[in-house]
């Protein structure tokens, strides 16, 4: 009746001392984007409350203010007060940053991001040419702080860094839902802790029009619902990523995708209106009318006013989608065309976007717009942005023009991070010289808005982007998925310090979703964000085809509590290879994975097993909660099958994999992503005979090949 | 090696349509105040996506903007898309809102907050005499929503409702820590859900000067650091409260608290300076100095300034904590209070608030000051502020003066929401007459800034100023504690819809708390939030003696994160009340309990127990684990007598209890909160053989009794 609790105390007390005493073996730091260059040093800098930063060399307003963000976040993740004032000697600080000068006023492509951080026991020095480079190098240092059995440190290090692309942006759509100020400053500050330089705003299409024009004013009063940014709001924006060394360029994607221009200037279009904003997702007809010299006169003064308030030299003109049913249908552009000798609508578009580059080169700007703008005789200093892919970009930088790529960056479209973080805007295997490569200016994420609002938005976006932001700043061959995987989680959670909500409101919306608590609601809610960090939305295009949305629609079903890349169901994938490759599972090799299918198995009984009254709720888990157990039992009956070292019956077989086809499909928009290493199970235990015959490696790639379903299950 | 699958399946769906044939078989709401008057009625009104609302009577962009708000939120929590467009009959509507006229342009103290709200299984009609009115009944008609076997409902209820004080008030102290503008917008939001009608900004004190001041520009230039508001901000909060139906009113406190006001102006304090803003907490010397001129001057000016900017009719003008010290020191000071025969120094401060009055009226406003100002020769108009206490403003009111009560509303020192809810401003015990009781306007909670930052500043306030808003609104008799602890963690997630961050920002400071991970990183953070569950922040002033911190210092350290009024314990002590009143805790009547205690028990070794590298952590949790581990085990070993019936001896109750003492001690400025009731359990076990000649409730009044420590452990 009396445990010694006195021993259980020491032991305690034993355990920690020994755990303390260990020191790292080897130096890893959770660095995102990898730096060029990087050579770890023994130990490393101390943080303590009289950690200060000296400033020698260029010295300005926006390198203090990034000096100041810094010291906050470290503030904040140490709990030390320092002292925040400059050391009357700049050269003793802890960490000196000798900065050569201010670089560019606005952030540009050419800016030298480059800088060197040295950090050794008694002192960090920190060198870069411009104040953006010294931004990039405070990120980097920051990264490097971690705790140590001595307190806080900065991991001793030896860094040469730049960034292999000057062009690394991130794309969001503010046109089809509309995103509030705050939403884009705090992703300011995400792109910025990664090293991302572009934001590109998405600002107009069909479902709204978000800036304000002085000059045509019904332009954002009639095609917005009032959801727009003032001029004087949309410099705040630029203001604020200038002072994080961050370039702000807008797209106005024409002559498609423009029904919201239409609401309140119907002239323009090639078809009579009246025009309402658009309000589903889709590609539209309505489409400028190229033969209307009011069209080009409305873009002259339109854009003319944007130039002034846009200082960067892109200006976005989209491009995409024109299908141009309402050009066949207009017989006054039928004659245009053939009076121009324009030959078709192709004919008619590219007319269209030379009129487009006249006015914009005539504001001083440059045009970029996406791959359907791409034409040889456009300047070859326009710039082309791909949605189509690496190869519509190569083609463009073999005829001398300069692009970015967006394809496989698209992260509204749920798929895992490893996908994008290997997608390369310049693989290996590219076909380009050198000269072609360097006409290849980098890349950009896009965040298109059909399923995301405010309140999802930062959890689409990050942490993804991160390891997208890694492909575009670190060398080619820093490509290393498990590795990335080991860090990603790490900056995630340091992204919050900026003010990011990607995890905090899944969990939060999570709360909502079960609404008004009864009995054991906590548990209840424990149970949920098991079952629903085994599920991802579905990739793609898919949700469309699952449910109908409008502008308008709630964001707040289970699928848009879910995440893409479940960190879950990927560590039970490599938990199932390891059982997979293991010579037997005896000595319960497999009784950690069995622990971990047991509880989930018990997860929907008690979702159910209480007294709830939220069908709209349950409408959505219950088939996921069904699926569940399903894949859970078979895996348990597979792993029975491994360990008794028995094969099962063709038909057993049969019957699990079909199972599991049923389980595979989506519900409420969302898929179990255990389906796929469970089928791997059973295609172990039906097989397992042949095991003997191969090494541990052939014998996991042929249990793969054959789980791998035939097709994508609809 | 097969369960019956189909059979498994087959039983969840039974046991779903169970639960979903259940109703309610007693109607509940959550609501949060709850109505003067209220009779629930059968059935509720179906909300789908044909929900609408139509406005009959007055109409004004107010009420529609509440409106719009309204839907906002009902929209993400049903999931649906309402049409938004008022329908062509407004008398058709799902929800018809009768409004009798447009109340007061600016929120005023006798405003018409009263509405009347009627649900029918057809219809919900929403009845007030002025748009105010509206809002607080759309507030509880949103309440009522729920999840039903049949979708989602508006219970059916008729309503009759007003407020039981004019005056419900927030006070947000900005001046010691700065709070930018989301802080207080979101913070507008939460007050409007609970009712709550009064913003009060502390604005100045001696560690900030926070708002802009056009004509003596020195004193927010010089006394704020750059954190203050710009008149146009300060417009922009105004406009956002009146939307709302919140009155905003500021506090210049003054003649002490002003340390911040002679960075910039020294002349106008009673030593010479030159002075620094402060930057520690406590009560400093700095003071007006009354004999000088100019400070009426200056004041005439800046209250002025002030009066134009809010429209409130009132200026709050501190008055507390006035030590005079500087004042005994200074000669002229001394001669000054001779020469106007003002007797001492609090005639000096009487004689300064006469001079201040006089400014207030001239600039049209009445003022309102902390308990100190009262003086019986003020006009009775005033409004004493009362911090010391219900007896100080019932005296205040027998002289006939108005008055408000913070004292028992400091919501900052970290006291359950139940003592706060029970502190009434006229108790049913006043000695005041009715008419004395009307000059009783009402209260306000006191959000106090010296260890609130804007990341901690929400889950401080909320959620129990929604019980401080039910005391202000609801009937006196309206003081059910376990009631209101029913109905408040529902209101609590509620308000998360209007972007509170009380309950996302302690989750995401443990995730930066934990810092770099490593392996079962998310397991550890899983056992902290357990540990930190079970502590509170230490109460009242205590952790001003316990640790340091100035303006500067990061709240991120684990009081921070730690919550007030520890739900899990809260729930434990009823659990072991059950336990204590049990007739004998044979047949498994501990089971639950004991298996709580032992997943407590074992937190501390899986916190220890893998490959820490983070004492800065650990030092922290490392004594409460102890403590936790210790409580748990006598709480084990008490059952484990209760259970043999058998009682320990003398010694062993001797050493569990002092062991307890120790446990009692707050470490890192927590407290463990399960140490009360197993000292209970100790107890219990101890005199068990008395328990036959008690009834059940004796019996655990004896136990509390004797279990109940002599003095408060330091």
């Amino acid at each position: 009746m009396r445990p010694n609790k006195i021993f259980i105390i020491a032991l305690l007390i034993v355990s920690i001392s020994t755990a303390m005493a260990q020191n790292r073996v080897t130096a890893y730091s959770y660095l995102m984007p990898m730096p060029a260059s990087l050579q770890y040093k023994e130990g490393g800098l101390k943080v303590t409350s009289a950690f200060a930063v000296g400033i020698k060399g260029h010295n300005d307003e926006r390198l203090r203010a990034a000096v100041d963000r810094m010291l906050n976040r470290l503030e904040m993740r140490t709990t030390l007060a320092t002292s925040r004032k400059p050391p009357a000697d700049a050269a003793s600080a802890a960490l000196v940053i000798e900065c050569g000068g201010p670089g560019k006023t606005i952030p540009a492509l050419d800016e030298d991001e480059s800088y060197s951080l040295d950090v050794s026991g008694s002192q960090a020095v920190l060198k870069a040419a411009t104040v953006v480079g010294a931004m990039r190098g405070l990120e980097t240092f920051l990264q490097l702080l971690d705790g140590s059995k001595d307190g806080f440190v900065i991991q001793a290090v030896s860094i040469q860094d730049k960034p292999r692309f000057p062009w690394r942006g991130l794309m969001i759509d503010i046109a089809r839902r509309w995103q509030p100020m705050e939403v884009i400053k705090r992703n300011l500050d995400g792109m910025a802790a990664v090293k991302l330089n572009v934001l590109h705003l998405h600002i107009t299409d069909d479902q709204g029009f978000r800036i304000e024009s002085k000059l045509y004013p019904k332009l954002h009063q009639m095609g917005s619902d009032g959801n727009y940014y003032t001029q004087a709001q949309m410099k705040e924006i630029i203001e604020y990523a200038r002072m994080r060394g961050i370039r702000v360029y807008p797209e106005f994607d024409t002559p498609g995708h423009t029904t919201s221009w239409f609401v309140g200037h119907p002239e323009l279009a090639s078809k009579v209106g009246p025009y309402e904003i658009e309000r589903g997702w889709g590609v539209y007809q309505p489409v400028m009318d190229p033969s209307n010299e009011a069209v080009y006169q409305l873009l002259d003064g339109f854009f003319g006013e944007m130039a002034a308030l846009f200082p960067d030299p892109y200006l976005h003109i989209g491009g995409d989608e024109v299908e141009g049913k309402d050009w066949d249908a207009n017989q006054n552009l039928q004659n245009f065309i053939i009076q121009k000798g324009l030959k078709d609508k192709e004919g008619l578009h590219a007319y269209y976007n030379q009129r487009l580059l006249k006015i914009v080169q005539k504001h001083g700007k440059k045009m970029i717009g996406w791959d359907e703008i791409f034409h040889p005789n456009l300047p070859k200093d326009i710039v082309i942005h791909s949605w189509r892919g690496p190869k519509s970009l190569a083609e463009a930088a073999k005829k001398g023009f300069t692009g970015i790529l967006s394809n496989g960056y698209y992260i509204d479209l749920m798929q895992p991070t490893s996908e994008h973080y290997l997608n390369d805007p310049v693989p290996e295997n590219t076909t380009l010289n050198e000269a072609e490569q360097k006409l290849i200016l980098g890349g950009e994420a896009t965040i298109w808005a059909e399923w995301t609002s405010p309140e999802t938005i930062d959890s689409r976006i990050w942490p993804r982007t991160a390891a997208i932001a890694e492909r575009f700043w670190s060398p080619r061959n820093v490509r290393d998925v498990a590795d990335m995987y080991q860090r990603l989680p790490v900056i995630s959670v340091q992204l919050e310090d900026l003010g990011l909500l990607h995890k905090k409101n899944p969990e939060a919306m999570l709360r909502r979703w079960i609404g008004t608590p009864f009995g054991g609601a906590d548990f209840i809610v424990d149970r949920l964000r098991t079952l629903i960090s085994l599920v991802e939305p579905v990739k793609g295009y898919r949700r469309g085809s699952m449910q109908k949305a409008t502008q308008f629609t709630p964001m707040t079903r289970m699928v848009d509590i879910a995440q893409a890349d479940s960190a879950a169901a990927r560590q039970f994938a490599s938990e199932v290879e390891t059982i997979i490759k293991a010579d037997s599972l005896k000595n319960g090799v497999a009784a950690s994975l069995k622990g971990v299918i047991a509880e989930w198995v018990s997860i929907p009984s008690t979702i159910i097993g209480i007294d709830i009254q939220k069908p709209n709720i349950i409408a959505e888990a219950l088939p996921l909660a069904g699926d569940l157990i399903q894949t859970g039992m078979i895996a348990q009956e597979a792993i029975a099958w491994l360990e008794a070292q028995k094969t099962p019956s063709a038909e057993w077989v049969t019957e699990q994999l079909s199972r599991l086809d049923e389980a595979a499909k989506p519900k409420a928009a969302v898929e179990l992503m255990i389906v796929k290493p469970v089928r791997e199970l059973v295609i172990a235990a039906a097989d397992q005979s042949r095991r003997a015959s191969m090494s541990a490696d052939e014998w996991l790639k042929y249990v793969k090949t054959k789980a791998a379903p035939q097709k994508t299950p609809r």
